[in-house]
C-alpha cells in the first residue's frame, strides 16, 4: 500500500442495497451480528443485526458450510448466500446462508434477551448493561431519533445563516452562578464546568450575528428526578438584530418544523419501531405566564398559590389546557417574572416585574428557556449591581457590550428531554446514552 | 400574538441578497455593526460588518437623517438606503444611507484597530481581547473555516452510514489512564473529565456498527507548547466490520476529500480572506514507521537515535520528504511500535513489536492517531494483564467484548490542529476560539 485515495468500497451489502440493488436469486456477501436464532430442526432462522435493521438469514444443514452450534447470539459473521423473496420476513427478503465466516465470538450468553422486541427489564438493569441493552432494536432506535433531532437543529440553523461555535467547558467562572456548579482543580487555579454556554454565545453574537452550539453542559443538581441529569446536551442558539423575543420563538418553531420533517423523511424506520406519532408544530400557541396561570386555575379549579412562580403541576395543566383547547403538543409561555430569570434577561419596559422571555412546554414539560437579553452595557452593569452581584469574573463578558452589541436573544433546548417527550417516555435516563446522576457515574 | 408558525421573515437584507436579488437604484433596508469610518468631508464611507461580509455604505451630509458624529466603531444600526453599483467597493456595490436608526452604542472606542485588514497585535493581546479581536474579518474567517471542517466530517460520515453519538464527559475512570487527567469531585465520588471518547465509541460499535462524535476532550498536560491545549475538539469515529486498519485510512481520506470540497464550494469567501490554498487530498502517501525513519535519516543525514520513537523533528522531516518527493501535504505513517500505543491497539500478527495503527501527519504535525483495535475479549484481558494494568473501572468496556464485538477500528482528528495547519498558523491558540492552557482560563 503506497497511497490511500478514499476508495471506500466494501463487497458486503447493507439491507438497503439488498432491497434496492439486488434481484431475488443473486448471491451476495453480507455481515452482521447474530441477534437471535430460531432452530427449527432442518433449518434455522438466524437473524442478523446490521446498522440499518434486522436481516433474516436461513441456515440449512448440509447447505451451510459450518455447524449451527458455531453461531451464538453476539457472534459476528460474514456471510455469502442467496437472496430470496420471503413475504414472512420483516423486510420481505431473506438470505440463504452458504458460506459463513466467523469474525468474532462472544464468551458468554447474553445477560438479557436483547433479541426480544421490547426489553422487559428495569431501567436500572438496562442502564447497568448499557453496552449490551442498547443492542436491542427499540433501545437503539431511540438514539437514532436523537441523532435526527440534533442534525435537524444544525441543518436548519446553517440555512438561516448561523455559525457553529465551540465554547470552552472549563471556565474560571460560570455564567449564571449558583450552587449547581461542578468545581475542579485546574493546575494551581480553581475552575468550574460550564453549566451553559450563555456568556460565550452572547459574546459571539458581536462577531457572527447568529451562532449555535450543540454540546454537553454540566449541572451539579443535588436531587434525583426523572427529568434532571447532571450532564446533558444543550442545543443553544443566539441571534442578533432581533425586533423582539418573538423572533426567537419563530426561529424555534422553524427549527422544530425542520426537525420533524427530517424525522419523517429520513428516520421513518425508527419512528415505526418506536410507534411515534410526530407532534404538531405548524402552529404553536403562545400564552402569557400570568394568563396561563389564570386559565388553568379557572378550568381545573386550582388556586393560584404564588403568582410569580410556575409549579411543575401547572406546567402539566397548561399543556393539558392547550391540548384540549387547540390540540397543541407544544405551547410557548411568555413574560416570566423578572425575579425568576437571570440578570441578563431583558425586562418588559411596560411592566418591569416581567421579562421578554419564554419557556417552551412540550407535553407538560419545559424543554426550552429563552428570551431577549440586555444588550446595553450600562443597563447590564446597573442590573448586575441592583441584584447585589459582582462583575468580577465577568470582565470579558462585559467587554463585548462595552464595544457594542446588537439587540439579541436566544435559547437552550434540552436534547434528551425533547427526545423523551417525543417518544413518550417518563424518565430522561431512557433517552440519555450514558446518564449521569447523583448515584450514576458508570458505565 | 396568539401563535407562532415559524415565519422567519426580515425586511433587512444580507449582502448575498443585495448582490443577487436587488437592482441598482432600489431602496433596501439593511443592518449591521459599524466596522470602520472614513470621513472624506462632504461624504463618509461607513463600512458595516454583517455576518456575510463587509458592506460599504455612504454617509452624505444633508441626505442622511442623522449626524455623522452619532456613528462610531461598534455602533449597531438599521439603515434604509439606495443600492448603487460601485466598482471600487469590495462587493461591487454600496448603499447610500438615507435613514439610519441607531440600535445600540458602544461606550468606549475600540481597544485595537479591528477594522484593519490584518491585526498587527500579539497573540496574547488578541486572546485577552477575544470578544473584540474576533470581530476582525480575518480572525472571524478562521472559525468559519473551522465550522466547515467539522460540518464536512459529519456530513460525510452520515452518508457512509455512521450514527452520531454523545458520550459522557464526566467519567469514573479514563480510557487510557495516565497522569494527564483532570479530576473533580462528583458529590461524594471521585470523577474524571474524559480525555477521549475511546471506550464509549468502541462500545457503541457493538450497537450501531459505525459511530462518530464531535465533542470536547480534556487533557491536563502540564506543558505549554504551540500545539497542545488542555481542552480541544476531537473529531472521532469508530467503525466495525473492517478488513484491516487500511479501511480506517481510506475512510479518513474520504473525510478529508469531502471537507476540502465543502470548503471550496461553500467557504470560498473565507478561503480568499485568509489566502488559503487547499491541500492535496486525492492521494495520500502511506509509509511504515520504520521505513519513514530510515528514509529521512538517509535523505537528511540524521542519525536514528531511538528506532521505537518518533521525535517532533522527525515528523517535520517525514512531511518534508513527502512534500519534496510526491508533492504531498498529508502522509500516513503506519505500524507504530507496540510500546507507544495504548493496550487496546491491535498488534501486527507478523511482528508484535509493531501495531496495526497509524498517525496522519499534515505539514509536519500529527493531526490524527488511529488504528485497528483488539476485538477479542480474551486477547484484550490478556493484554491488560500483560501490561500490568487493572481491569477495575473497565467492567463495562469489557462487557461489550464479552458479548461479542466485530473487528473494528477508528481514529481521532484534532479539529484545532487541522485548522491551524490548513491556514498555515504556527500556534494552535490562533485556531481555538477560547483556548485553555496552563495559564489561560479566560476569557
Amino acid at each position: 500500500m503506497k497511497s490511500v485515495s478514499g476508495q471506500i468500497k466494501k463487497q458486503t451489502l447493507e439491507i438497503i442495497a439488498l432491497l434496492c440493488e439486488v434481484k431475488s436469486g443473486e448471491e451476495v456477501c453480507i455481515n452482521g451480528a447474530v441477534h437471535s436464532i430460531r432452530n427449527m430442526g432442518e433449518i434455522a432462522f438466524v437473524i442478523l443485526r446490521k446498522r440499518d435493521g434486522l436481516l433474516q438469514c436461513v441456515y440449512q444443514a448440509g447447505k451451510t458450510n459450518i455447524a449451527l452450534s458455531m453461531l451464538h447470539e453476539g457472534t459476528t459473521v460474514e456471510v455469502k448466500g442467496v437472496v430470496q423473496q420471503e413475504e414472512r420476513a420483516s423486510n420481505g427478503i431473506e438470505v440463504r446462508m452458504r458460506e459463513v465466516k466467523i469474525l468474532s465470538q462472544p464468551v458468554n450468553p447474553m445477560p438479557i434477551p436483547i433479541g426480544k422486541w421490547k426489553l422487559n427489564t428495569s431501567l436500572e438493569t438496562k442502564l447497568n448493561l448499557r453496552p449490551v441493552s442498547l443492542r436491542n432494536i427499540r433501545e437503539r432506535a431511540i438514539f437514532k431519533l436523537q441523532e435526527g433531532l440534533a442534525r435537524g437543529f444544525r441543518e436548519f440553523l446553517f440555512r438561516e445563516g448561523f455559525t457553529e461555535i465551540r465554547t470552552p467547558k472549563i471556565n474560571s467562572k460560570g455564567a449564571e452562578g449558583g450552587s449547581n456548579i461542578f468545581k475542579l482543580d485546574y493546575f494551581d487555579k480553581k475552575a468550574e464546568l460550564a453549566q451553559s454556554p450563555q456568556f460565550y454565545k452572547q459574546m459571539m453574537v458581536g462577531v457572527f450575528d447568529r451562532v449555535f452550539e450543540t454540546a454537553p453542559v454540566f449541572r451539579a443538581e443535588k436531587h434525583n428526578t426523572t427529568r434532571h441529569m447532571n450532564e446533558y446536551t444543550s442545543l443553544d442558539f443566539e441571534m442578533g438584530y432581533i425586533d423582539g423575543f418573538e423572533d426567537i420563538m419563530e426561529m424555534e418553531a422553524g427549527v422544530l418544523q425542520y426537525m420533524m420533517n427530517l424525522l419523517k423523511n429520513e428516520y421513518a424506520r425508527e419512528l415505526k419501531i418506536l410507534n411515534v406519532t410526530l407532534p404538531r408544530v405548524e402552529h404553536i400557541p403562545v400564552v402569557r405566564f400570568d394568563e396561563a396561570k389564570q386559565k388553568v386555575s379557572e378550568k381545573y379549579k386550582r388556586n393560584i398559590r404564588n403568582p410569580f412562580d410556575l409549579e411543575p403541576e401547572e406546567e402539566i395543566l397548561i399543556s393539558r389546557y392547550f391540548k384540549e383547547e387547540e390540540d397543541a403538543d407544544f405551547v410557548f409561555v411568555t413574560h416570566y417574572p423578572t425575579k425568576k430569570r437571570p440578570f441578563y434577561t431583558m425586562e418588559n419596559p411596560e411592566d418591569e416585574r416581567f421579562t421578554l422571555s419564554f419557556d417552551l412546554l412540550f407535553k407538560g414539560m419545559e424543554v426550552t428557556t429563552g428570551g431577549q437579553r440586555v444588550h446595553d452595557y450600562q443597563m447590564l452593569v446597573d442590573k448586575i449591581h441592583r441584584r447585589g452581584m459582582d462583575t468580577e469574573g465577568m470582565e470579558h463578558y462585559l467587554m463585548a457590550f462595552e464595544y457594542g452589541m446588537p439587540p439579541h436573544g436566544g435559547l437552550g433546548l434540552g436534547l434528551e428531554r425533547l427526545t423523551m417527550k417525543l417518544i413518550d417516555e417518563q424518565n430522561v435516563r431512557e433517552t440519555t446514552l450514558f446518564p449521569r446522576d447523583l448515584s450514576r457515574l458508570e458505565p
